[in-house]
């Protein structure tokens, strides 16, 4: 018998203590024995609640418990969870989490602590709530240099990019509605700036790199200036918008890293991933293109990657599973130096594509029937920085701008 | 230092002494010790390859050797590979293979000969060579009941159903050019008929069950049937066709797999994997919908999977990587049993739909402009014997009829 304590009775967590109830016999069985959760930390207490005497406020209960060997820690933050996970590993007690915010920030330091200590500190929940990518990335593409991982890795802003896509309604219109039906939240900003992205891929290449990647170094864009008006084009162009979380290994020490929301073919397996849906496209050396596509947050989905860990810490008591990922930080390359094309939107010139070529090169203006207001440009491939200070020659008559995934 | 013997020194074999040596770095790190390729088996000699002095001929130099405690078994087929694994496990040597026909016959045998001997049968290359596939459904999905696997799994089938629906281009012209590319082989018939898909799904759905899915037994039809007519109504139906192979578990010690050709709604994300590419839809009852995408062969990318099964046994010396796969064998519900939509495509008669609403009830009939050969028509949900007892009525009228996948 494994005995398990959950922190924080919130969503993840009551759904850990639902998926090892309702799943029990193949959880049981997979983990060579028998799972018991035997305390829930929380500030509130549960009347009615079918668990609610393992209900416990005081955590030191648990850390004194020699019975009680993994936690789930499901409480997010980074205050008193970062403070409870220290203290759990330190005493050999191993720690699954959900909670991305503590695994970007603090990750290389739990992982060494849980090593010291012959336990183990996993997170497959902490990105893409119900993609298996994390054990993929650690365990199954041992025999690659992976040179790149991008993914889709907020469900809240595909969610909107799908609708402005399928509806032609602003972002405005459609934030509303999802926050209306619980798909963002009131205070949007985590999703929408890309921030949440942000500390997703910061954990995906800190794996890809076996270094630490410090996620408030990345440069981060989120998807509030995406009009309707682009998706018009879009379409147009058999193109979709989305905003994708990657990293490009250059070499063992560094990685151009960024969370911005880019033009994508719809012929790309990414493009396809619409909804609250997630995915992460991996570039291996040998193996090529991979894909892990699947929900990326949600109660169950998320509840199922923790308890997946806790299976693994099960079957392996007083064994450390491999995770490199090193304090040593990479080093995150000038996003300004690095080169692309450009998606550009402005006012209708009758000079037609004179001014934008002299601006950016020689690129493809594109007149769509029916439109007079606006024109579309795609620039040659061409440096971010250079970009920029020509995107700001255009004044007012600029009406947007997005980076082309290549 | 693990010493380590590859058995077939072909496509596969040779990728896996590739691999090893091009990331030597990054296999070492992670098999926390030092990988070297000691003996190739092969009956041929390899003047002038770097690796001709490993070489040898007899067998039995491996089973000796006590150093040797990894075989790469990359020979294919049921004889001598068989033999050679059996005789390796029995002497607590694990064995890392990329043969699915093997697996598909002997797996549960062999795991449990593996596991008697305290080492390990690995196969994660036997099923979608460059997705890791065999490894999630082992480690990652531990938590969950998996209700339903549906895959992609042969890369010359979808290979030739895209093409097909590209360029308009009929069966047997697509065929011609994929052998030329040697996308296909000279006999296709194990790849057109659906028997290579068979073999993968009967892994993964014994997987899946935790019991011996045989795949004798699974029902298979190939594609050859597939017209090029059927892609104009696809086409405007917003459909695809696409080789599926599937499971869907009935209860613990049941399942209705099949192989088949499946029209499928282009939104689905399986639609979208095109040319060679596999790819595995796996339906859990907590997380939901997942899909792993990938190259489905290919030297590299299956020699990465062997390799990184290697790594794996590397790590775990003298213990054994769990695997659910009993003997116990999987009742497989009757096909003819089952219920599900048809698209059928009849030269066009007068009548319009009257006849064929007359034997299949009430169903769509789908008139393309432009063209007076043919109609199509959807049926109702209908079980499968009964549609094609009166699909049979339709003589020499019926041209062409696909299951449809919901």
């Amino acid at each position: 018998m494994v005995q398990i304590a959950v922190l924080g009775y919130g969503t993840v967590g009551s759904g850990v203590v639902e998926v090892i109830e309702k799943n029990k016999d193949m959880v049981n069985k997979k983990s060579a024995q028998e799972l018991n959760v035997k305390y829930i930390l929380d500030l509130r207490e549960f009347p009615g609640d079918p668990y609610a005497d393992r209900v416990i406020h005081d955590f030191d209960r648990i850390l004194e418990d020699p019975e009680v060997t993994i936690l789930c820690e499901t409480m997010g933050g980074v205050g008193a969870a970062y403070q409870f996970t220290k203290a759990a590993l330190e005493r050999g007690k191993s720690v699954c989490t959900s909670n991305k915010e503590l695994v970007a920030k603090h990750g290389p330091e739990l992982l060494k602590i849980a090593k010291a200590h012959s336990c183990n500190y996993l997170f497959e929940a902490s990105v893409g709530g119900g993609i298996p990518i994390i054990r993929p990335l650690n365990y199954s593409l041992t025999a690659e240099k992976i040179e790149a991982v991008t993914g889709i890795l907020n469900g809240t802003t595909n969610y909107i990019l799908t609708k402005m896509e399928k509806e032609g309604a602003d972002f405005d219109t459609v934030l509303k509605e999802a926050q209306e039906k619980g798909y963002a939240e009131r205070n949007p900003e985590a999703d929408v700036e890309g921030y949440d992205a942000c500390r997703k891929v910061a954990i995906l290449s800190s794996l890809m790199m076996g270094k630490n990647v410090n996620s408030e170094h990345i440069f981060t864009e989120g998807i509030t200036r995406i009009a309707a008006d682009d998706f018009c084009y879009m379409n147009a162009l058999g193109k979709s918008i989305k905003l994708l979380a990657m990293s490009r290994a250059i070499d063992e020490d560094s990685a151009l890293t960024m969370v911005a929301p880019f033009v994508i073919d719809k012929q790309h397996p990414l493009a396809m991933v619409n909804d609250v849906y997630n995915a992460v496209f991996v570039t291996g050396n040998m193996l090529g293109d991979s894909m892990y596509y699947g929900r990326g947050a949600g109660k169950l989905p998320t509840a199922s990657a923790v308890v997946s860990d806790v299976v693994d810490c099960a079957r392996h008591p007083g064994r450390v599973i491999m995770c490199f990922w090193d304090e040593e930080e990479v080093k995150l390359l000038d996003v300004a130096e690095s080169e692309r094309s450009f998606f550009v939107r402005v006012k209708d010139c009758p000079a037609g594509s004179g001014r934008l070529n002299e601006l950016f090169g020689s690129g493809d203006l594109i007149r769509l029937p029916g439109r007079s207001a606006d024109v579309g440009y795609i620039t040659p491939v061409i440096k971010e920085k250079d970009f920029l200070s020509s995107y700001e020659k255009l004044g007012d008559t600029a009406l947007g701008r997005i980076r082309i995934f290549s």
